[in-house]
């Protein structure tokens, strides 16, 4: 069986692409989790504990990328930067952390270089979103061509967005279907209790349920 | 004034790297440094302390990278795996870290993004080097394509590697030419008191001052 290095949150996204990955795609799994300083950190590093067991990983990286926190410049990352609840607007939203996921892919891609693994799964959804840039499918075209060169030849690692282009209602329709646990993730920005229910990612994750016409099993505000 | 994010090393190549983006290129200097767990990381850090005071850099980042030594994988981050001596091999050298230069950029970019600079500097050589795949001017060129496309639309940020086709005593020429203070700069990979003098980096810099007609003034075994 050929491993996948599987970027997971602890959210919805992620989770599913970790199970489609495992039983789709039959991968092992290799989960990979960031602890960036984001507010509800503690809460999703719970939420991908809860879900890398059951989904019996061979191995588990949860790494303190504490820089995050130096860096700043997202309300994500910086407690003087009000997270939005006012609903999705156009553009690039505060929340964005600068060049996020080209980090998290090249951490993964060095962790798949040394583990030997043939694959990285990343949850990007790109038009049903908040509309950040490094979440866009051509983004990961470009990084996984940097990814190719950068890498020893004998490394052959393919970035997969099983997500991309879906709605958020069939990524919930896609998670009943796979029996992924949707009550373990956890989506919320702002809380770590109870979700909030109006930041943008409670909006996307509600509204996903609601045109999916399933009930979110987590408890909100 | 625009501003440059310099990777600094504390090595000789960085260095001179970063006073090229001062002396020749007229930016300031937003510095930045990586402890990634090293075997020299104290050395090399107090090296890009002392550089970086003499450049009156604008802003210094030193950033804690220890998930590099959860990675492992390289002589450099894992104690267990000797640094070899004998000499520059063919192939890719076991002091490769997997995708670290990867990481380092998108890191660089972050902050770059962040501090609204519009240009990264990273003292990459390709020829007369190690044989690290992640210094090679392709793999930069498209990581370039990967933050052009991975960051704000507004975001412009350009990867310059002013010494990606020098030979190691054109390096100390120019050094000598722009007054950079080789004196202040670590290269071994074992030693952090007096250099091995048998490591590839240190043989790739002891070459550089041979060719060059110049005498390196830091200590040597």
């Amino acid at each position: 069986m050929q491993k996948a290095v599987c970027i997971m949150s602890g959210g919805m996204d992620s989770t599913l692409a970790a199970y489609i990955a495992k039983k789709r795609d039959n991968y092992e799994i290799v989960a990979l989790h960031f602890n960036y300083g984001q507010r509800t950190q503690k809460r999703e590093e719970k939420a991908f504990s809860d879900i890398s067991e059951l989904l019996k990983c061979v191995k588990s990286y949860s790494l303190d990328l504490d820089f995050f926190s130096q860096i700043g410049g997202s309300a994500l990352t910086d407690e003087s930067i009000k997270i939005p609840t006012n609903g999705l607007q156009s553009g690039i939203p505060i929340t964005y952390v600068p060049f996020r996921n080209g980090i998290f892919l090249s951490i993964a891609a060095a962790i798949a270089e040394k583990e030997g693994a043939s694959a990285i799964y990343i949850g990007v959804v790109e038009e049903d979103s908040s509309g950040y840039p490094d979440c866009r499918e051509d983004f990961i075209k470009k990084l996984q061509d940097a990814i190719d060169s950068g890498t020893k030849p004998e490394t052959k690692i393919e970035i997969k967005t099983p997500l991309v282009h879906l709605k958020k209602e069939q990524i919930v329709q896609e998670s009943i279907e796979l029996d992924v646990p949707l009550e373990y993730t956890w989506s919320c920005y702002k809380n770590s209790d109870i979700a909030c229910g109006v930041c943008d990612s409670c909006r996307l994750r509600l509204k996903g349920f609601e045109y999916a016409g399933q009930k979110d099993k987590i408890p909100y505000q």
